[in-house]
């Protein structure tokens, strides 16, 4: 399985579409920690945010900007190094100086165009004096080659190790149109709505009611799979704009091109939550867990979700041993009613418990599978046909080393 | 705030108790591995169990025995090294055979009169042909000394650093009564209905029924808010014995005595939910949370638990970093309805958030009070009058390398 991108991928960028990173120096120096992407004046979004009751002031802004601007905004600025949360009404003011700052540098004075994210620590004000300059700095150096797509995917960065983005290239009836999109997240991570912040893009073109719904459909089956360590952050978001340059529409929510739409916004999302899962902080692995044959998929999401969010499961594949114990204990605490006689688990190919008991296994087979870089949790609940899969990462000392000292 | 009894602290045993701890080798060498609790002909009993769906063996039975006897058991037999759990029908049989051995070493034939526990590795049978001719050695050796009941406290440890005992003497109406009590338990703790392993008994006399009402009255206070790592585990239980030797009895609901007898266990639990919490695996200190003026105990105890239960806040409290910005976001993922303008945030006596804005303050003071072994991270929500207490520790690398390598 290849998780991240490689340097000479192609990468699949939507027409009309234009990206720029500045270093505002916020709280990082000597890298970009602003980006701004516009889509051109033609564009809807579509955006699902954090539900944590302490929700940001960008999230509160570009959550109400949606709505006044009836989801016809042309972009997003972002700024990493300050989460802008729990700053009150002088962050309120701060995030809606931002959005003005982008809209009055791109199209004059006007209505606000442009929503807004913030990521990195809560608690702290925007230094609005760099941020603003930075803005307009950015809004000079918008373009849309890949290396203005690439330093958009640095600039949004924190405890990150590296860039996450995905972008696909699909057809329908012969026209070409693209998904491209970046994320950025490695700690505080429980998406109950979306992850911290990704942004997507495409040229197809959608009305932002089927927008919103093929992007909430996507979103509920990649990003909200995701934990690293079962923190809902209180600045999750993650947003799609859609420029219709590609000159493909994308018509009702049964069509064919609505399921082509899907399967190429499906494949984005779940490539960037692979990667942020393997990116998780201090992480060595990546853990896909399968839960099958359960009732419903929201039961089967709530199981492989407590799987992923086990401190024990995480540091069992981290310390390679085949505690499947610990599975069986995270099933019995997901909360869904569960037979333990119809369960089975298996790591990777290796099945080891079924009709209540113990199997007994390699152990040989199980470390040589609990070696590879990704480790696959197979669950079957035995209790119907639908399926779901969650990714994490496993839990490390380094995880630890990162997080006690974040602030200081 | 002393956390652990000191060797030489009196220890209040109730009367006409005996105990007795032998080493069945189950999985541990050259240290007591199985304990045996009798009260005696007039005991009755009351006990809370876990809630995960993969309830061990030994709670399965234990929780039928309760029922079967009506609450009619005079005492427990435990076991460490092996958690009986995820074994099946096997597994049934072998706790059952447990409680049989007990029955008929000190009563000979008859009904089984002995509730059952076992901790350890999930997903492992239990070698009967150690433990039954250990239970018959340890009802041979059954005492009332101090030294008896320090060697049970020993014998259900795992990777528990050190044992957990408390007892009270109190008095209603000039006459003596007495709770002590002994638990385990280091990871895998987060008792949705009682911790791990926590054995109590006391020489007052009661009705089963108001037994059970002040036991889980109590447990809702004490056991069910600690936190360690967030695992409810299979074979949580929770029990209480209480024989009459003192003479003392315990009326009805409302009386003075319940109100005492309530206090007295109160304080006992308490002490052992701390101990617990200092002890979590891998900890160097205690982290106390307290929520006030919530809208109900359910409500503070929800956002206490959720503060608990934060990796974020865990990390950053060993990191001596006094980044609130993480206690608020876990306060806005209670699942309580807050209002973040009213929620104040200090640590120890050193607020830090109130009026929904970060409040300036000395870093050098906070890094004196998160020097400390016992942190107090203390929330007022601003919507009633409800309080509650949580209890956790904080996450290191030790906690890592400890579950990396538990089953091998």
């Amino acid at each position: 399985m290849r998780i991240f991108p490689a340097e000479n991928d192609p990468i699949f960028l939507p027409l009309g579409f234009r990206w720029a990173a500045v270093e505002a120096g916020i709280r990082y120096q000597g890298r970009p920690d602003l980006a701004l992407i516009d889509g051109g004046d033609h564009t809807v979004a579509a955006a699902v945010f954090t539900q944590n009751a302490f929700a940001a002031a960008p999230v509160i802004v570009s959550r109400q900007l949606l709505v006044e601007r009836c989801s016809r905004v042309r972009g997003v600025v972002a700024n990493a190094g300050c989460a802008n949360a729990a700053t009150g009404v002088r962050g309120l003011e701060a995030a809606r100086e931002m959005a003005k700052q982008a809209t009055s540098c791109i199209e004059g004075a006007g209505p606000l165009n442009f929503l807004v994210c913030s990521t990195g620590t809560i608690g702290v004000h925007l230094p609005l004096e760099k941020v603003l300059p930075a803005i307009e700095k950015a809004a000079a150096q918008l373009g849309s080659t890949e290396e203005h797509f690439r330093a958009v995917t640095r600039a949004i960065m924190t405890t990150d190790t590296r860039p996450k983005y995905a972008s696909v290239e699909a057809e329908i009836g012969g026209r070409k149109f693209r998904v491209a999109g970046c994320a950025k997240g490695s700690g505080m991570i429980y998406p109950r709505m979306a992850t911290l912040l990704a942004f997507l893009a495409t040229d197809a073109e959608l009305t932002p009611g089927l927008l919103e719904q093929c992007f909430k459909e996507s979103v509920a089956q990649t990003l909200n799979c995701l934990t690293v360590d079962g923190d809902t952050s209180t600045n999750d978001t993650a947003m799609i704009f859609a420029n219709g340059a590609s000159g493909v529409r994308i018509t009702s929510s049964e069509s064919e091109s609505t399921r082509a739409f899907l399967a190429a916004l499906r494949k984005v999302l779940e490539s960037l939550t692979i990667q942020l899962a393997r990116d998780g902080e201090g992480a060595t692995k990546l853990i896909e867990v399968e839960v099958n044959d359960a009732r419903s998929f929201e039961e089967a999401k709530k199981v492989a979700l407590a799987i992923a969010n086990s401190n024990l499961v995480k540091t069992a594949i981290h310390g390679r041993d085949a505690n499947w114990g610990r599975i069986a204990c995270a099933v019995g605490n997901s909360g869904v009613e569960v037979i333990p006689e119809r369960v089975t688990i298996a790591i990777g190919d290796l099945l080891l418990f079924a009709d209540g008991t113990p199997l007994p296994f390699s152990e040989e087979r199980a470390l040589e599978i609990l070696s590879e870089e990704v480790v696959r949790i197979v669950v079957s609940l035995g209790l119907g046909n639908a399926s779901a899969k969650a990714w994490t990462c496993d839990l490390t000392a380094k995880y630890i080393e990162i997080n006690g000292a974040y602030r200081t």
